[in-house]
């Protein structure tokens, strides 16, 4: 169990201690096939592929596969290389969302495109999702295949909606559903859908493991938007304003610019829409958020859709790998109080 | 057999008309296919894949697919998805190759990018990606599969490594060969593969096609190489001094800069590598590769492949097949002549 290092300064946060020790030996199994299967001969393609890898993300996909798995009793391998693909198709999508919003700067790092330059970040992302596929097709299950590249499809489409309401103030909170729901949340659904399938379970359990990704995805995503704001904490965190500069339309914006005043909509319309940001624009957008209790109901949203991914498995019978993934859900959303 | 258009300003040309008659009623099976397969809800989508796909492309790697298939005496229908994800993945390289290269324009159209932004050539090329490997898992061969993911992973290691040897006129010829072996042949190669991989041909007859599509690729992109310094005839074609542009190291500068006295070595250095280039640089760049034979030598060493594609077909039995595969060959070869 050594080579799981991103995971252990996570050790500490609430809730998902559980679940890291269960996965704990196959996700050293699934950081050495990570490892192993972003190694090529071109040495740029490591070079680039771990800065992103190594960067201490959570691998909360992967370890969806592997609990979801485990909670279906399955006892075979496969698990491992469909985990390591899910996160694959996660890194290619963040190195092409890098390209495609611009960033800087990606989990406190330089995004690898200002590192090695876009064209690096495109085809290394492409890279890494031929090598999920090739992942994919070595397990040889056509029903895994079949979610997994779906999901692919739908994530691109997702991302290829949020162009489409980008700097819209009128966008609906059902249209932004839409988009999370297809760029975040169906890889989720697909990373817990695959375990059951693996193990071969009822089409009921099989519906219950995607529906509880599915609907932690959208909690998970809606959670990230009210943190950008800098959740209900007075603290501000990392990376609070990202969202705002970017000029993306999030819920917590969706939720401010319908319950605000002309004024306040003049505002959203200047500082997204146009992008003309000035001094202490940011502080005036989160004030008017919390007039508005717009990140309070954005979570309260997410406390939605997490009580839905819980009583999804509720079909399953107690055990540890349901407790812990039952402890995810708390994980997730209470990262925003 | 209406919807074939783009095809039809090619049957003019020499070679490939025997070809385009065998596959005409399942080719166009296959443009219904990549019409159906780029539609969506999100917009933007269908506009921005119809834009690249109907600008009159050869579509000359699904008909490897499908002539293949046709060779090996395949009755099934797999081959028409199999053919419109070759397409699909061809197209989605296409867009993000636009994005790597800040090309304006692609097939005598502004590029997609220019157009829609680089997100959307990113993005769109992902959803594309992901259709295929949708199509290709509902045909449901493993062996398909395997063949087709690996290639997407080949060809995106190809395209980073063609970044590496960017701009470097000291790049071999052996350094160039493997870069368009995995950017462009392994494509050509995997196409041609599947047609007997869904026959259930022998292991030599599913050798020999890929043989077949790999030597043919490499052929092909000499010939492109040339051709982009308007081959060996003395009128010029379209997109002459793109490559040159864009500091491209293709074939025909490797042999040049080899061959090359100090002074013309330095002018390839200031226009190649520096990007610095003057008024007559092109004429200057076309008069030194005659004076080294150099487009002369490239056409020879994509002869060399066409040989060895048609001597890969040789242990098949003659069939119309096996004539338009033969002739496909000195199609793209006499493309520079």
């Amino acid at each position: 169990m050594g080579v799981v290092i991103p995971l252990e300064e996570k050790a500490q946060e609430p809730g998902i201690e559980g679940l890291l020790a269960l996965v704990s030996p196959d996700m050293a199994r699934v950081n050495q096939t990570i490892l192993s299967r972003s190694a090529s001969d071109v040495s740029m393609i490591p070079e680039v592929a771990n800065h992103l890898i190594s960067s201490g993300g959570k691998r909360l996909r992967p370890m969806l596969t592997l609990a979801t798995a485990g909670l279906c009793g399955y006892s075979g391998a496969g698990h491992i290389k469909l985990a390591a693909s899910v996160e694959f198709m996660h890194t290619a999508t963040l190195l092409h969302d890098d390209v495609v919003d611009e960033s800087d700067m990606r989990r406190g790092k330089l995004a690898a495109r200002m590192l090695w330059g876009n064209e690096a970040s495109v085809l290394v992302g492409d890279f890494l999702l031929g090598q999920a596929f090739k992942m994919m097709v070595e397990v040889g299950s056509l029903p895994c295949l079949e979610v997994l590249s779906s999901a692919a499809a739908v994530i691109a489409e997702g991302e290829v909606m949020q162009l489409s309401v980008a700097k819209d103030t009128q966008t609906s909170e059902d249209d932004y559903l839409a988009v999370i729901r297809a760029k975040t949340a169906a890889l989720f659904g697909a990373a817990s859908e695959v375990g059951p399938l693996l193990a071969e379970r009822s089409k009921a359990e099989i519906t219950a493991c995607r529906g509880y990704g599915l609907n932690l995805g959208i909690a998970f995503q809606l959670i990230d938007d009210a943190l950008d704001y800098g959740g209900t904490s007075s603290a501000l965190g990392k990376n609070v304003g990202d969202d705002f500069r970017e000029g993306k339309i999030t819920l917590p914006v969706v939720l401010s610019f319908r319950r605000g005043t002309q004024k306040q909509r003049e505002f959203w319309r200047r500082t997204l829409e146009k992008g003309e940001i000035a001094g202490d624009d940011l502080e005036t957008a989160i004030a008017t958020m919390h007039q508005h209790r717009a990140l309070e109901d954005t979570i309260e949203r997410a406390r939605h859709y997490g009580a839905m991914a819980r009583d999804a498995l509720e079909l399953f019978p107690a055990s540890p790998w349901k407790f812990a993934l039952n402890d995810v859900v708390d994980f997730c959303i209470d990262r925003a109080s």
